[in-house]
């Protein structure tokens, strides 16, 4: 099943996506729904961020050729991750499928993409193991966690290189029957492929995650989860168009620009 | 004004605190309210998490004898932050006031507070000069960081160290009139003081802070952004009740226990 939520009517509203229609819905997925019959064609509407997390998680380094590549351009020797600790984002970064992606003024050239499966947690959980992690998942969508370098490795924390405004794109729709093992992720810049990579081919993957975090943490309906990229990025720069694509998801796809000093 | 967020009939409501009544209001601080004439003893209500914000953002290292203390117990050299870089909690870990804190069973011995200024932020806000930066403020109020050091040794983020559920004890209520020049904070254990420093001693002001958040990122009404702590803490243990207060704030009391292996 394929949730959307895009706006009508001036709010914002869920609705199921079957073939190129989107059904609008009563409710929601994470508490409960309605079918309403009304159909929409789904070029017709404007898709927004599928869900506003109560908490914006964020694996980070979670692909081997990712970690040894960041630590090579800092001239450190690269350290795998040796267990699954998660991080945080600010959900004010988060923009949906098609909006702009906003490069401060004063940032610098190395503006770059990190194509990520993102989970959505459906339902509220604690404790669970690894085979019942999976349990909790309402399905996946796909993440751009656009990072400034210059920043990433200036400041004490990610704040800025990782959450300014727009820095978070995330949709285009929540998929929930992805064959993880299955999947690629892709990335298009200006319709060129740039980077390709099993999707499933993470250090610590979903149930893994999942199952640290719960033991400690307790997961909410709508919480996200952005699991890490793997590879290296091209700068990117205003004018350019990013796409990342999942198989058995979609493709999330944003125009850059540059505000004004 | 003293605003607090208490249980009445089941569910959550906003009331304002006069001598020793709160009385109720329709709505909220965020988007307008109105006084209902309704009171109740303040004694008699539960109160609440004066807000649950959209992004829980937190200074770290903010007092100058704090990173000191924390450098050195890593036998490292203490470097103060150059620049006010925000960082991120989870909002999972945010009880009230008398809530109780619960240290995982397989948690350490160092579990320690860390005694913080809360901004409340009231109203969207982005690209505030200094100078302005504090018209975004709806008031402040009170937290308390636990914090559990050999997880903030180990791991390669802070999320079980800093955002274990139950880690973030938050309120009792939110202060609009703080001087914060005058204010003190003050921790104390099972009633016996164990650190005091002036509140506003911050190595980067409240205003510092929104200044620079605010140049890349959009505030909205509810974020809160805790302000770090100063000093060291002895470790808690099951059974202590900690108390911070601030004064012209109010006194943020919790009771620790340890969960069951």
């Amino acid at each position: 099943m394929r949730w959307a939520r895009f706006e009508a009517d001036g709010k914002a509203s869920y609705g199921i996506i079957e073939n190129d229609e989107i059904e609008a819905v009563s409710g929601d997925p994470f508490d409960g729904y309605e079918r309403t019959g009304v159909r929409t064609s789904l070029a017709s509407v404007r898709l927004l961020c599928p869900v506003m997390p109560r908490t914006l998680y964020a694996a980070g380094l979670n692909y081997a050729a990712h970690v040894t590549a960041l630590a090579n351009s800092k001239g450190e020797t690269p350290k795998l991750p040796p267990a699954a600790d998660i991080g945080y984002r600010g959900s004010n970064a988060l923009i949906a499928h098609n909006d702009q992606i906003v490069i401060p003024a004063d940032a610098g050239e190395r503006i770059q993409y990190e194509a990520e499966l993102v989970v959505v947690i459906g339902r509220k959980a604690k404790g669970l193991t690894e085979a019942d992690a999976l349990s909790c998942v309402l399905g996946y969508t796909i993440g751009n966690d656009i990072s400034e370098r210059d920043w990433q490795a200036s400041d004490r924390t990610l704040w800025r290189a990782k959450s300014c405004d727009t820095f978070m794109p995330m949709g285009p729709w929540i998929e929930t029957d992805v064959d993880l093992d299955a999947a690629v992720t892709t990335v298009r810049v200006n319709g060129r492929e740039t980077l390709s990579f099993p999707t499933n081919s993470m250090i610590f993957g979903v149930a893994a995650y999942i199952s640290r975090m719960s033991k400690y943490m307790t997961l909410y309906p709508g919480d996200v989860i952005w699991m890490g990229t793997e590879g290296t990025s091209e700068n990117l720069k205003a004018g350019d168009v990013v796409e990342v694509d999942i198989s058995g998801i979609g493709t999330l796809s944003n125009p850059l620009v540059r505000a004004s000093a």
